[in-house]
């Protein structure tokens, strides 16, 4: 049995809808990171690390959302939900995801996140760092129009979640960025995304 | 042919030490990174996000250690750099190197490599935050003497390269993190480490 440990909207959103594109059998568990959960004893003794996502499985506790999505493509091949079959399409797959939680996440996290909230020069170059990386995704990382061109893989639903925040937050001007705001309408619209959000109590984000 | 972009002493030293532990033929190319020449137009092009490491292979280019070291491993299974014959244990492998990359790399990197350099009460919170970060990997992380137990894999290089960081600025302490300093006294005896440092023209950090 698969228990994944989410909070509603953050980037656990990702393995969530991993698991939903590939029809595995699983429960999801709420972790309030707005009110501190993950840093009680009882989630601390799941993941130490105190953040989401964490996937239970019947051996132990898997984190980090790179981790799981290879993990969930590779436990249901079938699926096609990554190149498994090519080492050379895999590590770009991983590198991809890679970008997205060392570089694009931190990225926007801080504009989001930080508390207290940024403001004045902080927050404008906090913004200016963060459109730099949606520029190095427009530009160069996503093919389009999913991100390894005409084959969908899980690395386009994980960065579907930072699309998301950056469309929330304004920052994902149309003009500056169309690959990336057709990616996002893309990905929202498959059934497996549709019934993560739902499950998740989220909308889609519309432009 | 592989060619391993690299900036001495940086965390390319992860993906460098991987190909010296798979006993690879490569090459090496140096990217003096306090020059910025990663942000060349003609390093830019080999990897648009202006970053070390990029793996160059007669594919194309992989970039991001932990994907890296997921490539290595797989392309040498005979050298036994990681737990490929189990996805569970493959998930923790990456997700070790997820947590290296995406949170003690940029917490350690904060508090070495701001410019300008940190001071005062922030440089202050970058150090406690780093310290928990280090906390984090000593008390839960690492089990002991290599990070999966007794089992050395190429996760342990990656994590070398942070706690040669930390020693260097006098992070390390040696009562506060007996098993990560006995770590990097053990990475850093291991042939194929010395032979990347030596490469890299540097020498083992000792406490």
């Amino acid at each position: 049995m698969l228990t994944l440990y989410i909070s509603p909207g953050a980037c656990a959103m990702a393995s969530h809808s991993a698991l939903e594109e590939a029809g595995a059998d699983y429960a999801t568990e709420v972790i309030d990171l707005r009110s501190g959960q993950q840093r009680t004893p009882g989630y601390l003794a799941i993941n130490p690390a105190g953040a989401t996502p964490a996937l239970k499985t019947d051996k132990g506790v898997i984190t980090q959302n790179a981790a799981i999505l290879t993990f969930v493509a590779e436990t249901f091949p079938d699926a096609g939900l990554a190149p498994l079959d090519d080492p050379f399409e895999m590590a770009r797959f991983n590198g991809f995801n890679g970008f997205l939680g060392s570089s694009l996440h931190p990225a926007l996290g801080k504009v989001l996140f930080s508390r207290p909230p940024l403001d004045g020069d902080a927050k404008d170059e906090a913004v200016q760092f963060a459109l730099g990386k949606l520029d190095l995704a427009e530009q160069h990382l996503v093919e389009g129009p999913w991100v390894f061109g005409d084959r969908w893989t899980l690395a386009d639903d994980y960065l579907m979640v930072f699309e998301r925040w950056a469309r929330q937050t304004g920052l994902l001007d149309k003009a500056r960025y169309p690959k990336l705001n057709a990616h996002l309408d893309g990905v929202q619209a498959r059934p497996a995304v549709v019934r993560m959000l739902k499950a998740e109590g989220l909308e889609p984000v519309t432009a």
